[in-house]
């Protein structure tokens, strides 16, 4: 897998960033990616633009799958020591995160995971409404970024066509839920893949 | 979890004979719950019963997430070193197999597990036809079983009511995919959460 030279691939980390599964995986893929020497390439998308595509459904809706969702996300969180409170309005449509996210992305990249992950810890731990442009600006505040800027980056139609781009390249890419991983071009669904990506990185695949 | 003189309540393996990922499990469950002193109790139930509360389709048949599970099937097989092909008609809906399954574990339980086992393999590495009851009574007669005991008892209406009702008890129990496990009355959804599984007997929860 190494070529002299050119730099690692990354671990390609596709998220909604109103999917709790997305949440606990982003605390563990850059450690993952690390062991073998990846850098991880974060990659928000519209989950529901997916599930037209599958006829899915939110889960937290669905019948059944939706009181296991919930006790699976706690007993997730428990397992892993790391706070999680599932907001009252959940699932939400998480475009003013996602669009200040790749407004990042172009002009300050080596911000940009650092502000996916204080957008996660934003709606699943203090449970702040993620489709409030001024909400979303004020965790970017918080990364040293100037809110009113943050705030016309989220209504710049060029960004707003730039996340509806990269929600078009994950289908087109086969990408359905999330998290959901490409490796080297091998993709994996579910945060309960990192075990098996981290093996799939040791050995070269199989 | 112990109480002296009382046997071990078992691990409970929900399943669909029709489905891949219960395929897999199949193989590893026994282990996992031996490594703790407990029995595994097979439950055979009809999937797709459990879709029409949950809105879910069959995954092979569901655009982007059928091209990732044939993807993810094959990986595994690969992965845990077993044999796997997909019959040329997958799904089907595995009426007169479950059905015998129940008159094996109402008549002769400690057979049942056997003939699941062999239901399997027929299934996933013969590719045959499940869905005919002939078929069915001939995997039953490679474990010692008369054919046409078979065949009568899978036409049988007090067996046909019992796999239903197994099928209800599921449901009522929150059990909505296959392969779904409860241990002590905790949830587990996924052939890749035996890893869980094991880990909360040996911890008793958290």
């Amino acid at each position: 897998m190494k070529n002299s030279g050119e730099p690692p691939a990354a671990v390609e980390f596709w998220f909604d960033f109103s999917s709790p599964y997305a949440y606990f995986a982003s605390l563990r893929v850059e450690e993952v990616a690390a062991r073998h020497g990846r850098p991880v390439l974060w990659r928000p998308f519209m989950l529901g633009v997916a599930f037209k595509h599958t006829g899915m459904g939110s889960l937290s809706r669905t019948p059944l799958r939706g009181d296991y969702a919930r006790r699976d996300w706690a007993r997730l969180a428990r397992h892993e020591g790391v706070a999680f409170r599932l907001p009252p309005g959940h699932p939400i449509t998480a475009l003013p995160a996602s669009r200040a996210f790749y407004w990042l992305d172009e002009t300050r990249p080596a911000l940009a995971p650092a502000f996916a992950k204080a957008v996660f810890q934003a709606y699943f731990i203090e449970n702040r409404d993620l489709t409030k442009a001024a909400e979303v600006a004020a965790i970017a505040a918080g990364l040293g970024l100037d809110r009113l800027t943050v705030e016309a980056a989220i209504a710049d139609p060029a960004i707003k066509d730039l996340f509806k781009r990269r929600t078009e390249e994950a289908i087109a890419r086969g990408v359905f839920g999330s998290p959901f991983f490409l490796v080297d071009g091998e993709p994996f669904w579910g945060a309960d893949r990192l075990g098996m990506i981290d093996e799939w990185l040791s050995r070269g695949g199989w």
